[in-house]
């Protein structure tokens, strides 16, 4: 296209290369818009297996890809790498911390992160999973644990050193439980001389009275018996009041409990990202309990058109009596409508209601047990493993190299060996330089 | 084993988990003695890649084995994680930060890390790569430096960016250049939309009159060839006297020179670990120049036969008119030595004297490009880099599942792709984070 055109294109601004946010700027890349994908990352995350790299199975660049690798041949997209600081609705101007970016039409897709309800101090002790920092602190801590059980003496910090409690019996809960509880059960058993490895002791905990609550009743209920023959401690209707120095305060009905743990993870819960406060201070649209921005049925906020909110920071209550769910499909799903409603605008034609089509919900347990619902069946076990890997492999490929992946899992498959299972980072040298004089994690500086 | 038999076990604990260390382990490891394994890391690196995470290739995990995994089926063999605080040679025990380790035979292979001759305060500005965190901060700073470019305005701090210098001409800064210069000149071409990353400038500084200058004239002179053809610019009798503010000062004879660049890597020289100096104190034993220790032909330490060192932290001048050179090969056979010599002792049996069996010398340049000396025959291009290629895997594959990584390579070798060119750690969210005002980097409190 020669500069004359350039100048009149209709300039899309998106914020996030999530789910949504990628699969908008691919729909847009084809399209006579200018776009431009704003991240303050360099990468794509498929945050779906980030709980494999957090138990040492996959490394962070197997379920990652470079954004600009991704739309290089889309020529009418930039890739800008920045965080941004504010945004200004009448002037419709995006204000980025280097640089001003105008738009024609903004779409937000900044998603959510860990939400500890108000006990922000449990941070340190139970760290969330969103980011590849994360997953690696994940990773180096549950590694970790078992090293220092090898060399504690004492039997009761042993036991809490293999102690690894999980809140929340979410997907990404179940997960790591079962990915946590075949480490020690499976991986690591000829590994250590002075301890057992299958005494380690994985629980988790989920408030409400069943895991997978979203799921049908029927397959929580068999999640949870596959979980407990991975022999995963299952614990429902349980609260956690507390967590202060290694120890977690549960709470049962009236029954009250403490549980020494070294190793807390947080799967619980979520909370929208800045930028849904930002939207709400400029533009005024209404935010839900978690800061979640309600949105109109076309993903638009109320009384600004120009302006999209999609993927886990839309609060979309248009379709059933929920809120759509913060899961990948209905994020590609959403980019993607959000991309044709724009381009179908600037034609000045009017495009159908957004439809969810639900495509199922999978969680996966362990090797061979899965379960899956895809609506019209429910199933679990090996078939619905096998259904799970190939559902991930399928997204995986249509970006990169992840056929990687796939080996890896097969490599994995035969052997049960797990070759991502590095202890690294900051003050990952040694046990001593981690572990205060009461066995406590000293966390290094800066880390969230 | 019963208890019995093990009490009389003669003890040997070697220190340091890498090539000379690890095979040394692995020989003891089916032998009647007890071997304990210290390294401060929880895994093997297979350094001779590491330069491949640094660029964006491989994952740390795609060169990294946990040494546990490596080990698990020695039974006589304990892997400890810990650092090692000191030595107390007559009371025959290792003191380690948590515990004391006595020892009938003590196995030292520590290595050694970065030099800068005196000029400490450099390695802010120009990191070393000896350790996987070396690696991922050298992968951050090349990507980000193409990030920052393209947000860059001004046409001179621009060009700083885009210019990209590696200090030392030995094979980590030829396989460094190499492989920028192929991200520059090829990988990326096709991702930014402000600047032409074929504009970047890579230069390779070597104080000789040649690069790899261990090796024989003839491929030197073939691998600047293909350096040349690939866009480096290398330039040799070149010394650096400054790095101050991303501006390092250049001396060729007489003639001194500014280069400004804000991508700065060092590759110019080794010293020894603390342990030689630890060994020095407590047993008297004599160091070079570089703090290496001063070995008997036997490895052991002048008065104490029962205290071995070797790899690269031992100076074995027994052999030819130089130390044995600090490459994996060396190492390697030295601990398969001192492992057959620790058991041939405690039958009463001499062993004849070591001799290093040359291997011969790589250094890829490029994709298809590489130089090989075999000693009897040397060769260049397509055919050295398969022979490259096949040589790191047949040494990967002994430990892991590292087909992994040919697969890697395949891939990369008909797309051009680069999976692993993520910016991450502390700090890494967003480019903001990273660079002040004056456009320098902001290092992280607590990254060397």
């Amino acid at each position: 296209m020669d500069s004359t055109t350039e100048k009149q294109l209709h300039r899309v601004v998106i914020v996030g290369g999530g789910f949504s946010g990628l699969y908008a700027a691919k729909a847009l890349g084809r399209a006579p818009v200018s776009v431009t994908l704003v991240d303050k990352r360099n990468f794509h995350l498929f945050q779906p297996l980030l709980y494999q790299v957090a138990t040492g199975t996959l490394s962070p660049a197997d379920i990652s890809s470079p954004l600009r690798g991704i739309l290089s041949d889309r020529k009418n997209t930039s890739v800008v790498m920045e965080e941004v600081a504010d945004l200004d609705p009448a002037r419709q101007v995006l204000v980025l911390k280097g640089e001003d970016l105008p738009y024609d039409t903004l779409v937000v897709a900044t998603g959510v992160s860990h939400h500890y309800f108000g006990n922000d101090q449990w941070r340190e002790t139970a760290p969330g999973l969103k980011t590849i920092e994360d997953a690696l602190e994940m990773r180096r801590r549950i590694f970790m644990a078992f090293e220092a059980a090898e060399q504690e003496t004492d039997p009761e910090k042993r036991k809490a050193w293999l102690t690894f409690v999980i809140i929340g019996g979410g997907p990404t809960g179940v997960e790591l439980a079962g990915a946590i509880a075949e480490l020690a059960y499976r991986t690591l058993t000829e590994d250590f001389r002075n301890i057992d490895t299958t005494e380690a002791q994985i629980l988790l905990l989920e408030g409400l009275d069943r895991i997978l609550p979203p799921y049908d009743p029927e397959l929580s209920v068999k999640a949870a018996e596959s979980l407990a023959n991975l022999g995963v401690t299952v614990r429902t209707k349980t609260l956690v009041t507390n967590i202060d120095n290694n120890v977690v305060t549960l709470r049962h009905g009236d029954h009250t409990e403490q549980l020494s743990a070294k190793t807390i993870l947080w799967a619980a819960g979520v909370k929208a990202s800045g930028m849904g406060q930002v939207l709400a201070e400029k533009t005024g649209v209404a935010l839900d309990r978690v800061g979640r921005v309600m949105v109109e049925p076309d993903f638009s906020l109320a009384g600004h058109p120009s302006i999209f909110v999609i993927g886990d920071l839309a609060h979309y209550a248009h379709q059933g009596d929920k809120p759509l769910p913060g899961v990948a499909p209905v994020a590609v799903q959403e980019g993607e409508y959000v991309a044709r409603l724009i381009q179908k605008r600037l034609q000045g034609a009017p495009i159908p209601a957004f439809v969810y089509k639900d495509t199922g919900s999978l969680a996966v347990i362990g090797q061979n047990a899965a379960v899956v619902d895809l609506g019209f069946i429910k199933f679990s076990g090996s078939l619905a493993w096998f259904t799970w890997i190939f559902a991930h492999i399928y997204y995986l490929i249509e970006f990169d190299n992840k056929l990687i992946v796939l080996l890896q899992w097969g490599w994995n498959y035969f052997t049960r060996k797990r070759g991502a299972r590095l202890i690294t980072g900051e003050g990952a040298m040694a046990q001593s330089a981690e572990v205060d004089a009461d066995g406590n994690y000293r966390v290094p500086a800066g880390v969230k």
